[in-house]
C-alpha cells in the first residue's frame, strides 16, 4: 500500500472550498474522485490546509494511500487527464509510510494579494482584492512584522472549528508594493481557521491610517476577535507551498 | 461634440472579439452600450486593433465622439460602473477632433504567450498556448528577428477581410524565455488578419526543429499561407499597447 504525496495547484474560484462538502465541487471530491477511477477503490486524500471557497493554491500538497503501486509519472498524468484544468497536480512522489500531509507540515507559506489602484484589472478580478483608496504599505509592514515569533492568535481566529490551542509560530510577515499590488506574505508553522484573512483584513485598516501600527500588539494581546479587522474575501488569499522535514 | 480616446484593458475569453457580431458579446458592444447609456444617443467606438475572439487586451486604444462634454475621470467611472469586470477603461484623455483610434496609430505591440512545460498552470490556462514539447527558443528568436523591418506579410494573412496592400513594417520581434514562459514579442505599423498568430504557429514550428530558423526567410518570400505554420490558438496573444504621434 504506497503512500504519495502530491503537489497540486488550484484556481479556487470555482470551488466550495478544499473539502469535500455535501454539495458543489470540491479540489478533495476531484481528487479523490479521480483516484478512485485510478485505484479501483475508494481512496482518501488529505490536504495540508483546508483553504475555504474561492481560496487559491500555487503548492497544495495531499496525502492518499493507493492499493497497489503507481509510477509517478503515470500518477500526475492519469489525474491530470480526469481533473478540470482549474486543478492540476504539479508532481507526485513516494512517501514514507504513514506520511500525512497536514499532521507532517512543518511550515506552510500564504500570500494575500491587494490590487490598490483607482481601476481592477481585469486579469486580477479573481486573484486580488481591488482596495482604490491609497494604503500606507510601511506601516502596514511594521505592524504585519509584529505579529513574528510565537504568539496565541485567538484575535484573528474565524468562528466554527476552533481549536484546543490558539498558540501558533509565524516564521516571517512581510508586506511589500509591487505595481499596483499589495503584497502580504506570511510563513509559518500552523494557521487558524481564517486567520490569514483576518491579518490581511486587519493590516487594511492600519493601511488607510484608521489605526497604527503599533495597534497590532495590542489586538493580538486583546485575544478578541471584535478588535481586528474584518475578514478579508477569499479571492486574494493564495497558499503558496508546505514545508515538510523530509518524506 | 468632444472626441475621447480610452485605453482599454479586457480579458477575451469570454467575448465573440473586439467587434460587434450579429449574436454575442463584443467589447465594442459593450463599449458602445455603456456610452450610449451615458451619451443618450447612438455612439460609435473604433479600436485600434479588432481583436478575435478569445484574444485578450491589456492596452487596446479606442476612440469615440460624445454630443456632451464630460470630465475625463467621471467618464472613466461612468463607463466602468456599466461594464463587466473583465472590461474596464483604464483611462481616458480628450483628443483632438477627428482623432481615429485604428487610422492614427503608428505602431502596435502584441505578446504572444506559451506555456512550455509538462503540466499547465491553472492561472495560464486562460492567457497561454499550452505545449509540452521542448521549444528551442534561441532558433525561434533567430527566426522572429528576420521578420524586421518592411515585407510584404501574405504568407501570414488569415483568409476573409483580405487587404490591399499586404506590406508591413515590423520594428521588433524577438523570442525569449520566462520560466515556463516563452514569450513572444512583436511591434508593428500595421497587422493583417491573424498575423500575429500566424507568426506564432510558424516560431513553434521551427522551436520543435520541424524547420530551422532560415526557413522564416523563404516562407516570408513565398508569400503563400499555406507554407507557413498553422494560426496559434488566441488564448495566448495580447494586444499590448498602441502608439500615436499625439492626440
Amino acid at each position: 500500500m504506497p503512500t504519495y504525496k502530491l503537489i497540486v495547484a488550484y484556481d479556487g474560484t470555482d470551488f466550495v472550498g478544499w473539502q469535500r462538502q455535501a454539495s458543489g465541487e470540491s479540489v478533495q471530491g476531484l481528487l479523490e474522485d479521480a483516484l478512485r477511477a485510478l485505484d479501483g477503490r475508494r481512496v482518501k486524500v488529505t490536504g495540508a490546509g483546508r483553504t475555504d471557497a474561492g481560496v487559491h493554491a500555487l503548492g497544495q500538497v495531499a496525502s492518499c494511500t493507493l492499493a497497489r503501486d503507481v509510477a509517478v509519472d503515470v500518477l500526475v498524468r492519469a489525474l491530470n487527464f480526469r481533473l478540470p484544468p482549474a486543478v492540476r497536480v504539479l508532481s507526485a512522489a513516494e512517501a514514507r509510510p504513514g506520511f500525512h500531509a497536514r499532521f507532517r507540515a512543518r511550515a506552510k507559506r500564504y500570500r494575500y494579494r491587494i490590487w490598490n489602484g483607482a481601476v481592477l484589472s481585469p486579469f486580477e478580478r479573481r486573484y486580488a482584492w481591488h482596495l482604490v483608496a491609497p494604503l500606507d504599505v510601511a506601516a502596514m509592514d511594521e505592524a504585519a512584522r509584529l505579529l513574528e515569533g510565537r504568539h496565541d492568535f485567538a484575535a484573528f481566529q474565524g468562528t466554527g472549528r476552533e481549536m484546543a490551542s490558539t498558540e501558533r509560530t509565524i516564521l516571517s510577515s512581510t508586506v511589500r508594493r509591487q505595481g499596483a499590488l499589495v503584497l502580504y506574505d506570511v510563513a509559518g508553522d500552523g494557521f487558524l481557521r481564517h486567520m490569514v484573512r483576518a491579518i490581511a483584513g486587519t493590516l487594511v485598516e492600519i493601511g488607510r491610517g484608521r489605526w497604527p501600527a503599533a495597534a497590532m500588539r495590542e489586538i493580538l494581546a486583546a485575544a478578541d476577535r471584535s478588535r481586528a479587522g474584518r475578514t478579508a474575501p477569499p479571492e486574494g488569499l493564495f497558499l503558496v507551498s508546505v514545508e515538510y522535514g523530509d518524506l
